[in-house]
């Protein structure tokens, strides 16, 4: 990456607003902005004054021609968010003023920003690690509590802490071993083995208290992933169509933002609910076992709340059959019978059916998707399922699949290194482990990097960021 | 209005960005925000400092946990653009940030800003006139060089100080007058009335001047109408689609802008043009002078430009006899001669249709809408067709159908002046019209205006400006 050019680039989000943001960083920031700016104080050179100064002036373009009435915020290096001098230009939001602005300063020299490069530059410029960069990017896409709870303490360093807490520990550890191996003709073993195994016990647990709060950090940053599960024709679509439409939440278009795919997903009482697309089970003649189901299973496996449809009007024993296959492959998810369309039987119809399923005791709703009727109580039912721990602030939880990836393969790395010691092997091979485990805890941080995954990572970001 | 009241809202964009900024502006602004800002340099009141500054820290919401990291500016009444202490937040654009920052200060007793509110207490502080608070809108929904020229030239003042001018002029006038009516008894003239009637010759050529600039203005700020006109299946849908994606500017949405409807338009070379829809002429069977007709007679009242489609596979002695009845009923008009599905026919029978239409002299064009054939040509033809003046830097141009109405009210009663003095009409009656004529110049900078004009003008704002 070429750190030397100068970038610019819509800070704001697109389209028309009240105004706009343009952000330059980079070492000609200032004498490129400066070539068109004219301040409204005449003869005062704006960049020679105080850091952290609003000034008002005209945005011209090469034909001295104003293009806009502006503010033009100044930040010096070091001490701004890339590290590197930054200008933020302030203008009316419009789409024309916005492009004519960006414009002139790309005519003038500098480099249309890549998503995430004002971030990579904070990252390259010390100003932040990795952690905290890609936090930056979680941060922007957070839409609930929780998931913006976890971003912010992610970006102030949160995960950063106890990581760094870690790799100082595993530090020591590797000196004691290593500083055996120049002594190797002597035998002498300056790490005491049964320390070592304590430490390297308190480490493993430190690592699986982080690895393990990734199932609860990604059902926050990603949704609780729920698979809406039944035969065809018993009111799938309709019921996600519902759910989906009683959202109240503020949709927010995610273009930009760390999330892989777009999915659909509906925010109750704070909670982010992600649907799996399940197709439904095809008419089987009580061959239960077929593809359909297999396929099904697999659906439920990525799920961690099944609601299982049943058409209230369509009952047989290959529905009570099917239901208790299902509900026995469940094991650890939570499982919600659904009975749809209730308003199209009797009440005598409703007992027999209750008689149907008596022996079954989890979680049961009579609901008709189509009518609305008992919706919110399927909300709440839902919301009671998830039951997801609070996250508190300061609480450090792992929401990125690259840190959770990370963290596994340093538990790896943290669990050879105690077999090693069982089976009394020279330092010289735990020292090969335990600095594996150190250059995984290194990769979440960004002490240990390089361009693929600092591309990755950033190209993720929105324009601008 | 309660102008008392401390208003906030989010100024950029609507949606996710890098950056998005929520203005406060009130007397409360800085107390209210103080509530919740810590500043990163600890115990600093940013509010006693200077105003103009940038401050780093942290947002609270109520509950003392840190909804973002932010910069805040500091603008001290009256050196603002409402006039009033205003505060602009500048946190990351998550959706969810900038909407609990918002309901944080909403609920510490700011009031949700209504469209365009921030720029209507600019204008009843004084910061700025009525025509220059609405070019604010007008620039904001700019997209074209042209209609962002008239927009930022308004803005500053261009219209305003036309209209200074002629009131001042009035004003004399009007004084003159009406010290005859104290001396009504002796029959004096303290106002010379050829001095007059040549003061009146020259403010009324000056409101013509303003008015007459309408037709351009509104054309740039609103796009040169332009009608496809022809017969059912001739491929008037086509050829509107194929214009409309050979569009390369960038589309904005409009939301909140100025203008009233959208429209499908289009930018070529910088110019708008938008097409007004017209039903096809139906089958008539020779009797042309249908019902189909009047109402397309009636759509080419409204347009500039005429694109007359005739589809060269259905020749016919018809298509001739409508299309002179319709150039005939052009005048004024731009008329265009297309003649579409150019690739069906072959050259022997492009020369049969070239003698059938020998004696029709206008800008005629083979293309094939569905083939892409020939369109670059039609753009250039259409952007010929348009013959706008170019706006310069500094050009007095009226887009405002606001103002043009008030010229046209100030116009006619000049003109009543006008007549009054070639009949010699006494004092108090010329006075009259004088002061009607500097009432409705008074209304399009807002010397005169009433509630119900202002909100007119201001509830096509976007929220956040």
């Amino acid at each position: 990456m070429n750190t030397a050019s100068t970038i610019c680039a819509i800070s704001t989000p697109p389209g028309t607003g009240g105004i706009a943001v343009i952000r330059v960083s980079g070492q000609n920031a200032f004498s490129c902005v400066n070539k068109f700016f004219v301040p409204r104080k005449k003869d005062t050179d704006i960049f020679q004054q105080s850091p952290y100064t609003l000034n008002l002036g005209s945005f011209m373009n090469a034909r001295k021609e104003t293009i806009d009435d502006v503010l033009i915020g100044i930040f010096r290096a070091p001490h701004s968010y890339t590290g590197e001098d930054v200008v933020e230009i302030s203008c009316h939001g419009s789409v024309y003023i916005q492009q004519q602005i960006l414009q002139t300063l790309i005519d003038a020299g500098c480099s249309l920003a890549k998503p995430g490069e004002f971030t990579q530059r904070a990252f390259l410029n010390k100003k932040m690690d990795l952690s905290q960069a890609e936090a930056v990017a979680d941060l922007i896409a957070a839409d609930s509590a929780a998931s913006h709870r976890m971003a912010l303490n992610q970006m102030r360093g949160g995960i950063s802490e106890e990581l760094k807490n870690l790799r100082t520990r595993l530090l020591d550890f590797v000196s004691l071993t290593e500083l055996e191996l120049d002594f190797s003709e002597e035998d002498v073993e300056f790490a005491d083995r049964s320390q070592l195994m304590a430490l390297a016990n308190e480490i493993e647990e430190l690592i699986l208290k982080l690895s393990n709060s990734f199932k609860v950090g990604n059902a926050l940053k990603n949704g609780i992933p729920v698979a809406i599960v039944g035969e065809t024709n018993v009111g799938k679509s309709t019921l996600l169509n519902v759910l989906l439409n009683e959202d109240k939440a503020i949709v927010s278009d995610i273009h930009g933002t760390t999330r892989d795919a777009i999915e659909d997903s509906v925010n109750i009482d704070g909670i982010t609910f992600r649907f799996i697309d399940t197709a439904g089970i095809r008419e089987t003649k009580d061959e239960i076992e077929t593809l359909g189901i297999a396929r099904t299973y697999q659906k439920i496996e990525q799920a961690s709340i099944i609601l299982w449809l049943i058409d209230c009007t369509q009952l047989s024993e290959r529905i009570e059959t099917l239901t208790e296959k299902i509900a026995k492959k469940i094991q650890d998810k939570k499982f919600i019978l659904i009975f749809n369309k209730i308003d199209k039987i009797t009440d005598e119809e409703r007992e027999v059916l209750n008689q149907f399923f008596e022996h079954y005791s989890g979680e049961r709703i009579y609901l008709s998707a189509k009518k609305r009727i008992n919706i919110h109580q399927l909300q709440k039912l839902l919301v009671k399922a998830a039951q997801l721990p609070e996250v508190q602030p300061g609480d450090v939880v792992v929401s990125n699949v690259r840190h959770y990836e990370a963290l596994q393969n340093a538990l790896k790395a943290i669990q050879r290194v105690k077999e090693g010691i069982q089976n009394e092997i020279s330092g010289d091979f735990l020292s090969q482990d335990l600095r594996e485990c150190m250059f995984f805890l290194g990769e979440i941080t960004g002490e240990i990097s390089n361009d693929e995954i600092l591309g990755n990572i950033f190209s993720k970001f929105c324009i601008g960021k």
